[in-house]
Formats: structure tokens, sequence, C-alpha cells
């Protein structure tokens, strides 16, 4: 099986823009380098982060998610995209019509991301998954932002809208790199739900995030659905991951600059990407303190609120 | 289980050189880049290609060779070995120590081989999976070599001795950049074994091979098991796989320089770096010609032999 899939794959592929030199058919890939060189890996498996025969995810569906959050990564870092590489474990129960179906949902949003799918791996595997190693590109650090740069007095602030199950969202590169250009001190992406990426960024920078969870921005149906189960609607915003938008530390000084920039990004999509995407406009949420590395998450009442960590399950 | 296993793993690894500027714990590794760089992936899979009980492999030789084989694909490029990206999948019956001792062997030859384990990722599997990223650099195109450069009159090479089941190899990394500086026209690694991977060298150059069985460079132990076997010798070294040696092609006036060049590095290894290695000598086995892209394989008697093809099992 595996050469004639690689084959079929291969040709389904485009490289974008002129740094691939060699692309699959080598031992290696071969890329002309910018100054720094920024890489994350992301897997999704079978029965763990998803089910096939579930009928909202089709294969493509999970060749595009297992990209996108992988990319999300990058968006997270304010790097540009440049190539992607994906290993698949296939197995007999998916066939080699599934797996390419597969690849053919990471190419589409590959295309739109200006990703160059340049290399892989398929092997044999009691069931399906994809590894996707992401490398994206900077002229130099000083380009790029951490998790770790928070400081006490910054705002902080969301993209888009949180909580929302659309299929196919794109992570947020341009707005990732708008905002590391906005002088952003620290950001990650929402992959894990707020409740959980927040931690993670206060842990980091060893600050206190104080965040407002009825300043979430909610996505379509989040409300509807919050109320159908008489909890909070800011509980599935906040609890709810993969959503790729991106939680960013910024000094008040920034703060037009960033929303102009991502105003201007958000003008100028156009929709008709294949991304289910309304742009990205910038939530404030709340605000960065000095004290125990840690989130106070307060509700209605400025109650201190515990939120539950997310599980990656599609 | 993931985070306190990542953090188990990310105590045991060591960034080399000064490269890496961000490692394990953003949400992407940052890197310094040459200008030109070079990526493979490599993928293992328990009940595919090996099986987790079998008494000759430890958990920490699976980490070790699935870093073996995704490096011996830049060795076959002559690129410099750079950063590694590890993706695990770890069912419940492996478990946290078991898939630390796996990172534990892939760190060893890490270190032998001047490579960073800069990031990757955990996930929960049915089946153990290690999925390796490995990314190498060069300062431009021309230091590399492809399988596609292959001229007729070349010299057919080989490096070390082929057929062996020493558990622990190293990938021909200084050997592959040595070979390269001396001029080869083509490289692969002989990870599929020299019956596959020689026709793969043939049809992406578009050359005919002649290459004679009987002047193939044989491991300890391989003329005595196909003795046992009543088969000609050069068929298990020719038919078996995972050798992590090299096969190349160069001009016949190069030859004296890359002899040198091999016998310099051979005499500079100490043995004591933990590969089961004792240098690496070039053996010249055959002749490229024009004509039919493909392979002839003659034995005592000059005539043609086929093949089989390797099957990764360890």
């Amino acid at each position: 099986m595996e050469r004639s899939l690689i084959e079929s794959i291969a040709s389904e592929l485009r490289a974008r823009g002129s740094r691939v030199v060699r692309g699959i058919g080598d031992d290696a890939a071969v890329v002309r380098a910018r100054p720094i060189c920024v890489t994350s890996v992301d897997t999704v498996v079978e029965g763990v982060h998803f089910r096939l025969g579930d009928p909202s995810l089709d294969f493509s569906d999970i060749g595009w998610r297992a990209l996108a959050g992988a990319l999300s990564d990058l968006a997270a870092m304010g790097a540009e995209a440049g190539e992607a590489y994906i290993a698949l474990g296939v197995p007999s129960h998916v066939g080699e019509r599934h797996a390419l179906e597969l690849m053919r949902g990471a190419e589409q949003l590959a295309a739109i991301t200006g990703t160059t799918i340049a290399g892989g791996d398929v092997a044999g595997a009691p069931a399906l998954f994809a590894s996707v190693t992401v490398v994206g590109w900077a002229e130099s650090e000083d380009e790029l932002v951490g998790r770790d740069g928070a400081r006490a007095g910054d705002l902080i602030g969301v993209t888009g809208r949180l909580g929302g199950r659309r299929r196919r969202r794109a992570p947020r590169l341009r707005e990732g790199r708008a905002l590391a250009a906005a002088g952003a001190h620290a950001m990650i992406d929402l992959s894990d739900g707020l409740a959980t990426d927040a931690e993670h960024l206060a842990s980091a920078s060893g600050v206190h995030l104080r965040i407002d969870l009825t300043a979430l921005p909610l996505d379509d149906g989040v409300a509807q659905a919050a109320a159908k189960l008489r909890v909070p609607p800011w509980r599935g915003a906040a609890e709810h991951g993969e959503d790729y938008e991106l939680c960013f530390c910024l000094s008040s000084d920034a703060r037009a600059h960033a929303e102009q920039a991502l105003r201007e990004i958000s003008d100028d999509r156009t929709g008709s990407d294949g991304a289910e995407d309304d742009g990205a406009g910038i939530t404030w949420v709340g605000r960065v303190e000095a004290g125990d590395p840690g989130v106070s998450f307060s509700d209605e009442r400025g109650a201190d609120v515990r939120l539950e960590g997310f599980e990656h399950r599609w």
C-alpha cells in the first residue's frame, strides 16, 4: 500500500512560495531557510481524539484539524507558516482512499495558509493517526512571542469568539503575527480552552491573570446551549478548546495599535477561503497582576469560579 | 498522564550547540537556522515494525532506532543533524516509565550525533508509536546530495558492512557529509535494503546500476547464517534493511578522495559512544551505466539474480 498511497498523496500536494527545493521523493525535503525556525508537533489518534463514523466529521475534516492544531501553535508564536510534514498511521479498516481524503483536507488548509506539505511518512497501524510537524519562519527572535513575557498591568485580550463547534476553523496566523508586531508580551493559542491555557501563560510568565468571564466573546449557539443546560454562557466559552483563537497580554499603550491591526485583517478576509470565519476582532477580558502565578476567573457577582479543563475529543 | 510525562521527558533532554533558543515548554520550539533546512520523518508502530516483549529489544532500543531511521535520511543527503521532534503515542499497556525509557534511548543517540530533541507531542493511543521528525542543516544546496544525480560511468560504493543484526547502529552522518564533500553524485541510505534502495536511486537518476553481489561487504555472522540456510551469503546483505549504511555513486576521479575521507572518520571513532560500530570503510560494488533505469545484480557466475524486498519488522 505505502508506495502507491505516497504517490497519490504527492500528486495532490502543491508547493507554495519558493522555499522548497526538494519535496517528496528524496530521502528528505530541502527548504531555503529564513534566520529563525519555529517548529511544533501535533498528533491526533482515532479513538482518543476522534471516532470514525462520527457523522459530523469526515476524513478531510480530520486532516484539516490535525494541520490546524499544529499551525495554531505557530500563530501563537507570531511565526509565518512554512512547511508541514505529516506522518500517517493507516489501519486496514481505513484504506487508501480515505487516507487520501484526509490528506486532501490538510492540503485545503495548507492552501489558504500558504503552507507547503513538503514531506511525511505512511505506516501501517492498528488505528488511524496523523502526527503533524509544522515549521514556521521569522527574520529574528524579536518577531516572536512566547508564553512567558506577560507583565503586571498588561491587558488580556482574546481574538474571535469562543466556545463554538464549527468544523473547519483556520488558525489565526495573520492575527498572531500582527499581535506580535503590535507588541504583545505573551501569547498562547486556546487549544486546551481558556480555563487551561490561561494557567499555562500565567505560570510561564510568573504573573497572576484576572479574567472577567462575563466579558468573554461567545460564538454562535453558545448562549442557547448554555440556557438549555442551565449553566452560565461563559462556561462553554472558557472550558471548550480547539477554538484556535489566541489569548495575549500587552500594555495598554499598544491597545489601539493591536485593535487597528486586527480590524485590517478582518476587513481583508473574503470569507471565500473554505474556513468558517467571520473575522477575529479583539475582546479585552482582563488584567495581568503581580502576585502568585495563576488565574482568577470571576463571574457576574465578581465571585471566583473554578473551571474544568478541556478533553480533546472531537 | 501527558503533562507529568512531558515534564519527565523534558528533564532528561539536553540542548546541544547554540541553535535552540526555546525548547520544550512553549507553543513551539525556536531554533536559529542555517541557510538550508533538510527535514525527514520516520514512524515506527507497535505490531507493525516491532513487537513488545521481544527479548532482543527494550524500550530504549525502540527510541534509539526510531531516531536512527530518521537521522539516516539526513546522512543520505549529506546534511548536518540539528533537531529532532518526537511524537509519541502511548497506550495504557505501556505506561509512563517505559515511554520515558524509549525517550532515553533516543536521547542517547541524540547525544552521540549532536542532535537536540527540541520538542514533540505525547498522545494516548491504542498501540505504541513514535513518529520522529528530524531537521538538519547545510550552508547551501550544493553541499547536499539527492538520489537523482548518478551518471553513467560512476562507481557505486557502500559504507560499512551489510546484513548484520546489531541492535544499536548509528546513522552515517559524518560519512554522508564527507561523501557529499568528496563529490558524490547520488546517495541513499539502506533503510529498505540494497535490493530495494538501489532501485530507488536508479529510478530517480534515470540510470542503470550494475551491482556485483559477491563484492558486498558482509557483517559479522551473515556468512554463517547463510551457510546454515544454504543460501548465498550476499542474499542477507542485499535483502536486509535498516543497516543505516549509505549507497552512493561518484566518478572514479573522486575515488581516492572519498576513501581517504572515510578512513579519517573511521580512525577518529573511539568506539566508546554507545553505538556498535567498527568504522565505515568504503566497498566498491558496481558501476553506473546508461540504459533503462533499474538495477542488475549479478552473482558468482555473472548471472542476473532476483532479490526480495525488505519488510521493516524488528
